[in-house]
């Protein structure tokens, strides 16, 4: 009785899904605490303090109608404002509150950009390995997504490649750095050059191109890394943001699209964007974590938290023999697997009590993603399975 | 630079804004205050105590990391366990919480459900007056609304035009009552009447449609109006609920979807849904509230306030002559409309600084929506510019 398309979806999932009841089977013979999940995106350091503090705040001083009521689709005024003068501050750009619109989540920000700017065949770039969801966000809208094969040397994207596939189909290009699956930050240099190759694809097909940047853990780089901010290096940037990663708050569905004004279109953009907000059935950003974030602007999660089991994880399983890049960002360890099929290596890890996730689900076969937003303990306990997967590998 | 289907939306939608812009006109001369928007369905009263204590105690007492974080994307557990409780407590059906799907609001839920059942062509049925969302929620899943014409006698759907209208394509049909924009309630006698219709029409064509009850106003019923709950009288029904207006809490966005293992291919419907919910951009309904609703089954707004705006304006409209049916729930009074055009009215209104929606934005033209979900205050400030009106006009 379901629809064609979400049969082809169910099929899909069922694989994840089969994952998924395997860890719980394996908890149920081994104990939860001898199961080692790596396979999840879900932050494992605290919300900081600033949260509940604000959330206090709130309930006690504010008026609980409008706390909790109606505001414009595009969310409160007061909030959209001080987004853009936080971001005016941090990266010296000129947003104003219009070019701001509070969304559920960036998964939410990324649905209403695509129904707003995508006509059925319109085509959306995007660089292997990339978040999988990519691939329904577009097609909900009737869209192609095109596949940039991985440059698997330092995992930036592949620009050649890139160079030759943009068409006059080509409408958006969506980029996500620190990324998911690798942690590795699109560097200036990428930036710069990924802006002229659009600039000059434009002028050839007469068309405008939109670069989606999808930023949800763009606070989340270790070493005083530089995140470049996209609307700076190129007019026709829209970015996704989320507050899930940086806040540790991903069940709340809080993100915003910044939609500047140098945008070709902007006005219509703008519109057409609070008007897909609501008729997608989110209407607003849920309405009391909008103030929340808004008083939250300059606090986020213990970065340092992750990068100890970054460097825990990465140093041992280099020195087991792993290859890998060091990641830069987010917290993923993308590793070439030591077998041919990522999806086999996954098998064997499972054998060690081990869930990770192949590389085939972010488009790059023959690499596995381990999310290290777990327990340091848990890298601890997780670390001789291994050692030995790849031992007895080799 | 935007979608076809996006233009058209912002067309369309470019008189509800000027609507909203003049609006702020008048308040800007008259002052706010002066001004009596009827417009919005954005509830006056606040939510019940035990939202704010069920918050304070969820954040003293609770993980902050699981209480902000993922869960499954259907929801907590124990979250649904509690509502499914819930419901078979109050109605004697016999839910798991494998039936329960936590939605961002019900605008979120039906959008999930259409996604789910609908194939580009299937045919939606409801009836006039109906909440006009409903046009793009069908149109984003490429269905067709077929709007059944209104039987303004009583409001109670008009059967006879449904029995003609339903075809081998009807995949649904979309009912709410209490209803927006009349604010009846659908009669025991007409659910049992629609029942058998569609039972009779899907042998007749081999079929199944799915009858989607949309019920945000399930608690707003006035002088212990029953609201029958529908999934005793139809197998094949699907409910979306909303705690928008039971709670006073809107802006939230938090609700959920019930699909009863009665319905046909029920188990790939929940899959599904669950999935949609997900590659939406939804991903979870929003966690801090989920629990909170959860904690406040039994609670619900002073429906009496609302009550108290009823009789006052509903008894004062007919005494100056208006026609209308007197409004068993929900927080919307429908009122036949002393000329032929509803805009017209609408427009005469605004010189009185009323803001009202003609009843042609929910299929029903020569009719006003009058929500009155506003300060007791202001209904009374403008009780003279309504008798004004119709004086004037007769």
């Amino acid at each position: 009785m379901i629809s064609n398309k979400m049969q082809e979806q169910v099929q899909n999932s069922s694989i994840i899904r089969a994952m998924f009841e395997e860890g719980k089977r394996l908890a149920g013979i081994h104990g939860a605490e001898n199961v080692f999940d790596f396979s999840l995106g879900n932050p494992s350091v605290e919300p900081p303090e600033e949260v509940k503090q604000a959330i206090l705040e709130i309930l006690n001083t504010e008026n609980s109608i409008s706390v909790h009521g109606y505001m414009n689709n595009s969310g409160f005024e007061e909030v959209r404002a001080a987004i853009a003068q936080s971001l005016n501050n941090k990266f010296g750009t000129t947003f104003l509150p219009q070019n701001i619109l509070m969304t559920v989540g960036a998964a939410g920000g990324l649905n209403v950009i695509f129904k707003t700017l995508l006509n059925p065949g319109d085509e959306v770039i995007t660089f292997a390995p990339f978040f999988g969801e990519y691939r329904s966000y577009v097609k909900n809208y009737e869209g192609e997504l095109v596949i940039i094969s991985p440059n698997t040397l330092n995992f930036q994207p592949n620009l050649e490649e890139f160079k030759q596939k943009i068409t006059p189909k080509t409408k958006a290009v969506i980029i996500n750095s620190p990324n998911n699956p690798t942690g590795v930050i699109y560097s200036e240099e990428t930036i710069v050059k990924l802006a002229d190759i659009l600039r000059e694809k434009q002028k050839e097909f007469g068309t405008d191109i939109y670069l989606v940047s999808d930023e949800p853990y763009r606070e989340l780089a270790y070493d005083n890394a530089n995140v470049p901010y996209l609307s700076k290096y190129y007019a026709n940037t829209i970015i996704g943001y989320s507050f899930s990663k940086s806040l540790s708050l991903p069940g709340e569905r809080i993100g915003y699209l910044v939609i500047p004004n140098q945008a070709a279109d902007f006005e219509n953009i703008i519109v057409a964007a609070n008007i897909a907000n609501r008729i997608l059935g989110y209407v607003n950003a849920p309405s009391l974590f909008q103030r929340v974030v808004a008083k939250c602007l300059d606090a986020k999660v213990d970065v340092d938290t992750y990068n100890k089991n970054r460097e825990l994880l990465y140093n041992n399983l280099v020195s087991y023999g792993y290859e890998c890049i060091k990641p830069e960002g987010a917290f993923y360890l993308f590793v070439k697997t030591p077998i041919e099929s990522d999806v086999e290596f996954c098998n064997l890890a499972k054998e060690k009590n081990i869930l990770i996730v192949p590389g085939t689900a972010f488009g790059c076969p023959g690499y596995v993603r381990i999310a290290y937003c777990v327990a340091y303990r848990t890298i601890e306990k997780a670390l001789p399975g291994f050692k030995a997967l790849i031992a007895e590998i080799k």
